[in-house]
């Protein structure tokens, strides 16, 4: 095979790139500067040479500790605990959190056989008791899988003996989404956002 | 900026990915097996080295003749014009073609500042006039640019002084797309599927 073609089917198999797309993209590189794609490929060959899961919380790193964990400036009481290390770009998009992340590497599901010891719950506990965390933030996924990994959570980290009010778990709000259209809301988001009703 | 942000970066410029998707992939190479991704990376660095377009038609290809060009069994005697290189693969997608192609390099277009001196139009017409080429199928994209170019194509076939009865120069039929619906049509398509209608 060509290499143009194996190239077409590499990238055909990435999330989210059909054949169609995949070829477009190759042929976009074939018309591109040769220095784009050169250093495309050299920082693919780095990406898994240089980066691996942060010691301390999990979060893909290219030294021993992330950016977050070595930021004098974050907030080290509160930590927000994640499925995986990309949601950690997305919480940062926000520019509303200051604290630091801690990893689980996916969430508990008995479908998919992941068990609670699959996840990065232990060193979790661990860095919860050691360093005089206040807040555990459990941002895991809205779905089932993460709402049972949450309630999970809570009850590992209450288990640890620390009195509650030294350590509050918090969970993100479920409700609309800002824009979001009330006709449109399923009834689930829209029971859990009458649950969670505010004052103004 | 880390070998993460910048392969995000770099995927991000390319056709069809945003930043999110860009990030997607990132993260699925991260756990994406070795070789796969140094293949890939090995590919890409290929990717330009090797491929050029062929001397004779103008398709992508690793060697001085492209696969078609020197592919004994096709038909010599039809050339299939086509705007750009990746137009081949969609037309032999369809299994319905075995002559030759030329690839113009692109279409007419004032706005764009793209004149016919910019396309492979000497090339074809030599070709044509030295190797005993019966047919023309024009298939440039059914825009205004592309309507234009096949004008234009025609008229230089025509002007080369090869009787008509030697040369027949065709287009690529404009009418429904099969498993549309008529009253998605838009009016010019109904508009040349009334005009090209045949009968069955």
């Amino acid at each position: 095979m060509q290499t143009l073609d194996r190239l077409v089917q590499g990238f055909s198999r990435l999330p989210g790139l059909g054949r169609k797309s995949a070829a477009r993209l190759v042929y976009f590189l074939l018309g591109a500067k040769d220095e784009f794609v050169e250093s495309l490929a050299r920082d693919l060959i780095a990406l898994k040479r240089n980066t691996r899961p942060c010691s301390e919380c999990g979060v893909y790193a290219e030294a021993e500790l992330c950016a977050y964990c070595t930021d004098q400036t974050r907030d080290t009481a509160t930590i927000c605990v994640v499925e995986e290390s990309k949601d950690v770009i997305t919480i940062e998009s926000t520019q509303s959190y200051r604290g630091l992340y801690h990893v689980l590497g996916g969430a508990i599901s008995p479908v998919e056989g992941v068990r609670p010891t699959d996840l990065a719950i232990d060193g979790l506990v661990r860095r919860v008791r050691e360093h005089g965390v206040r807040e555990v933030i459990l941002a895991t996924n809205p779905t089932v899988e993460g709402e049972t990994t949450a309630l999970y959570l809570r009850e590992c980290l209450q288990a640890d003996g620390r009195p509650s009010a030294e350590l509050t778990v918090t969970q993100l709000a479920l409700g609309l989404p800002v824009g979001g259209d009330l006709e449109y809301a399923d009834q689930l988001t829209l029971a859990r956002a009458l649950n969670g009703r505010t004052t103004i």
